[in-house]
């Protein structure tokens, strides 16, 4: 829930969460950007697309998930296959699901929408359901095999904190057109390997 | 050079490189196409772009290399790094060099171009000075590499005879956008890793 503390426009004003935990004492034109990164604001539901207003803390993330969106299935394990049915469906479609290993859950993402008239693209991402310095503790690997070519994109997970709305506008996260989604797929399904480590850093 | 020999108009007719070696004899109907992939065509220069308009035999490739293109650098080793500086020169352009190990020498590519209206994308490949055979024996991997984050491609080379373009246009190579570019880039410098590797099929 937001916290109802009245932003006042004065030089240094107390921040928007200063309720749920942030002691920071910021001019107020700094404030509108450190809000959007604030650790102590509240997370927002996961799922990609702006249908689901729920907001809450990051405890009560996967009880949310697994009552408001029961269809999403979790796999258990590091490594193992994101099957994404149906990819030539038209228009923006979303495919998510959950991984769970090394005591944490993995929301995999794969987004295809067009950034670019006219040039229909896949954005695949691996958020962690956790702070972004938790993330920092992990790896993640997706791999497009098949017709002997392999397409890797290796990066460190998200915090669904910041969501994916940004990281497919700089094209941080996998990112492939459909010619080459069809030279991996098969019958229009495809399998992406999603591999999650924890890092030696 | 191309052969002389006169396409007769006759539903069966004798194909435009049979004397260099070809010995199929097609009708007229399948003879645009084949004449596409006929493995007895002269080979083109394989510089990317369409200034040079040499023709010859595979055998005659690296001589003309050398001596109308003396600029390419050659890196010896089948693991290298393939520097492209500049990368935000602004319009299309193409970066080559070539590389020399297992006894062949492979050429590298990267293109830059709007393939599609207001959006800028690199195109990275290996190709073969050798025939789609003698590829076949061979695989690729190219990588980029920094801020934790790594994207790799991998695929089996191709062959100087079927070219850069159908491949860029059906994205059957690496592909990135100007952001994970500058994601990589140092100073504007592009660090691509080639590896070039037998194959064991």
């Amino acid at each position: 829930m937001r916290s109802s503390v009245v932003v006042l426009e004065m030089p240094f004003a107390e921040l928007r969460y200063a309720t749920t935990g942030c002691s920071l004492t910021l001019h107020h034109t700094e404030k509108p950007e450190h809000e959007d990164i604030c650790e102590y604001r509240p997370y927002s539901c996961p799922c990609p697309g702006a249908s689901c207003k729920w907001q809450g803390s990051l405890e009560a993330v996967m009880s949310h998930l697994m009552h408001a969106h029961k269809s999403i299935t979790t796999l258990q394990g590091e490594d193992i296959v994101f099957l994404a049915t149906d990819i030539n469906l038209p228009g923006a479609v979303d495919w998510v699901m959950m991984q769970s290993c090394f005591g944490h859950h993995f929301m995999l993402v794969l987004e295809k929408q067009e950034k670019y008239e006219g040039h229909q693209q896949f954005f695949a991402i691996v958020l962690l359901i956790g702070t972004r310095k938790q993330a920092e503790n992990f790896a993640y690997r997706l791999e497009l095999n098949g017709n002997r070519r392999r397409l890797t994109w290796e990066a460190t997970p998200r915090s669904i904190h910041d969501g994916v709305a940004a990281a497919i506008m700089n094209s941080d996260c996998l990112v492939f057109d459909t010619a080459i989604a069809h030279l991996f797929a098969d019958n229009g399904n495809l399998g992406i390997n999603v591999t999650i480590s924890t890092c030696c850093q």
